[in-house]
């Protein structure tokens, strides 16, 4: 478990380096998937105050195992990965762009191959929650309608969300993967306010065959995107 | 007063690192309210020629006991002490699109949970001054101007204010979250009109039941969200 | 003259580490009136590559004295020291918000304190040149196209002009202090833009009682802004 | 081969430093005219992982001659050199104004004279590529595309292009040039927006005389811009 918590308390400063959380915003977790153990940023300390070792180490019902109390966020982050067993780590932000959208309640269309190399459609935008989701387990409910939206997609081909009124959620194989989905998140969502400003407002869709051609250019079967340096 | 001194001269530098203030602009007071003393950046001079033992240190009347001559905005914070004895410390700044929003004549409504997270409503703006309240005392009518429109509100829940045509003045129950209060506001003064803009100038708020849920999980009896690192 | 090249060569990298220039772009000159001197940037060559003992110095009529040649804005930079004799230095850059307006072709009007505490009432935009004027001496009849703009104006008080699809010119009463005005100008360009998206494109007009009381407050007779530090 | 390659590695560094890429995003190459090969950023490695030694060097029908697997891109590096003999570097990013304008499929057209100092005339965007041309070979229709765009005019006089819903691409004499085109569009398309913006979404174009005079002055056989310093 030890390195598990390296890498998160890693990756919850890489949110810092990337300038995509100040304060205590913004947390990073990852599972371990065999021993079902889940690895988060403690609630509520600046990040300065943290070490690797006060990483919270929970099961799946959010039982603390050991370290300092979790993120508030958890129980959303517990449903995510209840419901998408191929993913190892989440990340959450309230970065400018991504949250703009997300308080616009609007999902960031596909306007241009940089979010197709990385996204494989529109980045969703949940409802808001009804006053009864809020009075009770508000984190499990945001959590449920987060994974509501993914029914039918592949999370690792689609690894972020914008949950209205609030920010994004990223995931991918890992913990850096998640962060660097939100990195990736919030330069997309920069890219997009601007070209619709330009546009008068109206947005220029991808063409399909364009989203299919640069998408599978870097994943899946046919992928020629990348190499690896022996 | 030598210690309120050193964190008043230390979290006016915080403004500058945190790159809200430019030459001149801005200034944070503290007040010891046992001693009735505030202490303020002086005025007129560029923060690399101040140092700690600079700071002004005047009474609630405004004399001045030791140190340099006080800012100019001296009796808008003295109003505010006056007016709110909960609080600890004010920041003046002219951050740009929080100035923005002032320079608009607009408050900024609550769009999302970054906002309810750390402000408890719409963070107001006052109208202009008339002639009359400029021609003299100009900046104790501003002070009154501001402390008007929180007669019915906790200064705590609401720890920012935007002066028309002027800028923002924060504070909190020190001069740390006062400057606090400043970052987080820029920050979502940024946001909010960036959301704006994709949603073609129409705001989306944020439910109340959202508002509420988010500032009490942090601050409050019920509050759930920060730990003390023991 | 080896003090003034010092300074202007200083001043002209103070345009670089405050972020308005990038390459070649943008210069700095001062003037000794006693001796009727001008020292500017060389043209067309890198920040970087150049020393203090390279700033070229003219007379009145542009004739090289000393140094590398001057550059290409050489006649707009002289002209304005011919018509504002009180002024002891000149900027030009092409800072990306001022220079946004001047491609607009449109002043910047006084929507804050902020504008008032350093320029006093709306910073001009000049027309465009005609093909005449600019198939000779081109760069001369844009100097005098500016200083027509402020034949009724204390160059002192408005310090700042936007050449229609070009950009800004500063000037102050040494080269520090035009370059200071570059900065503040290239904030208020960006404050302006930011607060008339913010209210639909309308401006909301700073009244003129707060002009005159922000202005007055930090420079003329009664001037209570700045203090001396013994 | 060498000392090119070492160029190539540099330039793409610059890319970075520049802050016009972030992870894999981008690519710079260059020829060498003589040898008829071309030295580009090896495919899906990041900046940190790669030396000089790494850089593919190819041959004019793309066989790899030495290093790692190309950039997936090269077929569009390859169209361009084929096409443009002058040139000697050619530069891709997605940075985030020029992708936007490439996103809203819109050209640039040239609103001052920072753009007509650089490019002459407006910087032109494709058209979006059919399923048919995306089928097979898509790298090289784009590069074809993009050539077509280019049959009246000189690339030296024009060294860019934006990829309708992709982004841009930049060239010049060498590498060093290429990068330097993408900085300054980069510059342009920014202040390009901003001004838009300004002028309620209606561009004020700068008179033909005007581009010609900017142009001209830095560049051609009568240019006075740029001098050496021996």
């Amino acid at each position: 478990m030890k390195a598990l918590k390296q890498d998160v308390y890693d990756k919850n400063l890489e949110l810092v380096r990337k300038q995509l959380v100040i304060y205590t915003w913004g947390n990073v977790s990852a599972i371990d998937s065999e021993k079902k153990r889940v690895v988060i940023k403690p609630k509520g300390i600046e990040y300065d105050d943290l070490t690797a070792d006060d990483m919270s180490v929970v099961d799946m019902e959010g039982n603390l195992i050991e370290g300092l109390l979790p993120s508030v966020d958890l129980d959303i982050h517990l449903e995510i990965y209840k419901h998408f067993p191929t993913i190892g780590g989440i990340a959450h932000t309230h970065s400018t762009w991504a949250t703009a959208w997300s308080q616009a309640g609007k999902g960031i269309p596909v306007l241009g191959t940089t979010h197709a190399d990385h996204f494989y459609g529109e980045i969703p935008c949940t409802r808001q929650l009804t006053p009864e989701e809020v009075a009770e387990d508000y984190e499990r409910h945001l959590g449920q309608l987060i994974c509501k939206l993914f029914e039918d997609r592949n999370p690792l081909e689609m690894g972020a969300v914008l949950a209205a009124g609030h920010g994004p959620f990223t995931w991918g194989k890992d913990a850096a993967a998640a962060v660097e989905h939100s990195v990736i998140l919030e330069e997309l969502a920069k890219m997009a306010k601007l070209g619709l400003d330009i546009n008068g407002g109206q947005p220029v869709l991808l063409p399909n065959h364009m989203i299919t051609k640069h998408y599978t250019r870097k994943y899946g079967a046919n992928a020629y995107f990348y190499q690896e340096k022996k």
